[in-house]
């Protein structure tokens, strides 16, 4: 660095991150007030609380109830500026990050631009079963299941009702868990007796998994306690099953064809393709390989956090992709960033684990800290108790809890709307026309 | 009606209900639990309470906030069904409603399909200036609002930073002064001091008014106070100017150019185009013309409301597109077809006017309450008021109340998302090239 290091002397170094998710804001957040000039650009406005984007799936909450405005959190901040841009080209020679046809030079780089969700290989299933990353995401799901309800409603013929009525969640990792239990809650509590040519009671929920339990990665008996829950719900669970083919009629899963109108993939994630513009090495998911400095070989101006960065654990097994690891991740290069200005060196990072939670449905969840290992309606309320104090911003957390409160008494969900673009609603209503035959019907 | 008559005595008397807004509504709950079946038909799953779509526009409010799911407040009585779909035909010879090719017949039809915005014959201009009719609309312009911020933020020359700084309201009826007040607060209050490039105090709101006044509908002394009111939000006003032209670049007005990335209309509304199924006399509008008992000539059997209707009050004009309209139609027309039924003859309708009022920004508003006119606090804290009593369902009120609380007190607004798809927003960064030359430069 000490040619570039003679260049800026006068200069105060520049730190840019790339993400403003768990790990990039922890980072921009530790380094508010300290002697660099930070750049923070997502191609987002906003922060968003990925681990309840679910709720706004399903209804129970809006959009603004997890989301904060990146610009609301840092933009008072005299060293941070906020850009609203989509990052194009990183150029680790002459270290400067391109976004939107605009260049940012860097001294220090923090890259932490999340993950997305993996198709394994099969990007035309995207289509037919969204994932949950983004707020469009669940905007899309919840229009989805939501008109899925309405449709069978229309239908005129039982096969397209039964369709409608399917819902099939592939994977189940706590997203899949989460996800599952709110269709069947949302069916079982908030939709009934509003329809008049269906039960939403007969409404069917598949929950796939790939491996041989649900929440792969939960201790075995948690794993077993969550397979009871979803039992209760009436959520049909099945392992060892491998999705083989997904389209606009349904899945086809372990062989076996299941006729859905809705599809929601939570089956694998992988990084964010920013991490290929390192020219490092990536594992299988697309991650950066690491040191314990978080820094990617020949790279130690470059922090790579959070689910961009491969970064072995004290059991020697990669980090898994959780917010707690982008959050430490986070804290952890920013001030090694200000060790490093006081010529300082950093200890290697270490992930402290605090333990892991799901939630299945509305007072049931599973919670392993350290060596406790408990589920059902106390670990529902530890669910509750951690979501709100890490919910970001004082506004929604209060908002949240009252939404929640309103909906835990009264069952209803508050943001029961379809919005957006609906294409094929009417297509649809129309067709297949080789499942059902309803056009010009009386139906009355 | 008698063959018809003779063809259902066994039956109940059906009622169509086309359009689930203030007129639809209340015609349906004043129907819950009478000897009828009724099929209340939407295009979208939600009644909406359209005088606060600004606060949606604007960040203020979340669209669950003032929405509330059709089949949440119908759903569940016995002789009410709900369908979501569009209506494509009416065939008022044979009684029957065909909304996405399924056919309801009818034997009372209630026609409140409600408006929709007239751009005077230039469809092209909805484009580039969207109105404020649906919660798609309102999302559509906070994303646009939201981020003409952040591209102004971006942008490197000052003509780019001065047009996407630059607000256009075209009409001074009562949405046109709530969003424009609205817009003010944003800049003033809640994005302040967020920004290093630019000063959002530096927003220009212009609200154009082909008329010579604000708030036409209103008493002259309160348009006048409006007037000082939006003076000092620093809006500029400009009366008596036609708007010829609008397009990406801005509008004309007045014969002058305003360049412009945002352009909200507020001009002028339509009737559904529905209303030209009936087959009788329109106004200018599109509205139906019809008698004293709200049916259009011929037709005993249809009830024709709210928007969809040119009803004459007292004093010989027509009544006004307000919700107290429909509303008092829509009970009026359910509680003739129940005098119908017992062999009854209705009194003509008569509109009780309980006034009007419209709110500018944080703390103003006028109005007027029969010989009653007022400004300023105390009609301000009269609206919240009467808005919250009339917004449907208990958890939007309360929700509502809380965040209109909350926003008060600490001037955030709660919802200042940019979700959705973002057409021309990296096109908008790069171009128009005429006007900038930032590609490529370095900014930091």
């Amino acid at each position: 660095m000490s040619q570039k290091e003679t260049k800026t002397k006068a200069h105060r170094r520049k730190v840019v991150i790339i993400g403003a998710g768990f790990g990039g804001l922890s980072a921009a957040k530790t380094l508010c007030g300290a002697p660099v000039d930070v750049v923070v650009i997502d191609r987002t406005n906003h922060h968003l609380f990925q681990p309840l984007l679910y709720q706004v799936a399903t209804a129970g909450l809006s959009p603004a109830d997890i989301a904060a405005p990146v610009r609301a959190l840092l933009g008072r901040e005299r060293n941070v500026r906020v850009v609203l841009g989509e990052v194009e080209r990183i150029e680790v020679a002459n270290r400067q990050v391109c976004a939107n046809g605009r260049v940012f030079d860097y001294d220090y780089l923090i890259l932490a631009a999340g993950a997305r969700h993996s198709y394994f290989g099969h990007h035309e299933w995207r289509r037919y079963a969204p994932g949950l990353k983004t707020l469009e995401d669940a905007l899309d799901l919840r229009r989805r299941i939501l008109l899925s309800f309405e449709l069978a409603e229309n239908a005129m013929h039982p096969i397209d009702r039964s369709r409608y009525l399917t819902f099939v969640v592939v994977g189940a990792g706590p997203t899949g868990v989460e996800m599952a239990g709110a269709i069947s809650e949302l069916a079982r509590h908030t939709l009934r007796q509003q329809f008049k040519n269906i039960n939403p009671l007969e409404a069917r929920i598949v929950l796939v998994e790939g491996g041989p339990r649900v929440l792969p990665g939960f201790d075995t008996k948690l794993s077993q306690k969550a397979l009871v829950h979803l039992g209760e719900l009436g959520i049909e669970v099945r392992l060892n099953t491998a999705v083989s083919d997904v389209d606009e009629t349904g899945v086809v899963a372990g062989g076996e064809r299941i006729a859905s109108a809705t599809v929601v993939w939570a089956a694998g994630n992988e990084a964010s393709p920013l991490t290929r513009l390192i020219g490092t090495e990536t594992d299988r998911v697309g991650r950066l390989k690491v040191d314990s400095f978080l820094h990617p070989p020949q790279h130690p101006e470059i922090f790579v956090i959070g689910d961009n960065a491969h970064c072995l654990g004290a059991d020697g097994k990669p980090l898994p992709g959780v917010s707690p690891v982008a959050i430490q991740q986070g804290k952890w290069a920013a001030k090694a960033i200000m060790n490093h200005l006081r010529g300082k060196q950093p200890k290697p990072f270490s992930y402290f684990d605090k333990g892991s939670m799901a939630t299945i449905g509305r007072h049931a969840a599973v919670a392993q800290i350290g060596p406790l290992k408990f589920g059902g309606f106390l670990a529902w309320l530890g669910w509750l108790f951690v979501h709100l104090i890490f919910l970001v911003g004082f506004r929604n957390r209060l908002f949240v809890l009252l939404q929640w409160a309103y909906a835990y008494i009264t069952f209803r969900r508050g943001a029961r709307l379809i919005t957006g673009e609906v294409p094929g609603f009417f297509r649809h209503q129309k067709a297949p026309p080789e499942l059902s035959g309803q056009e010009g019907a009386t139906v009355q």
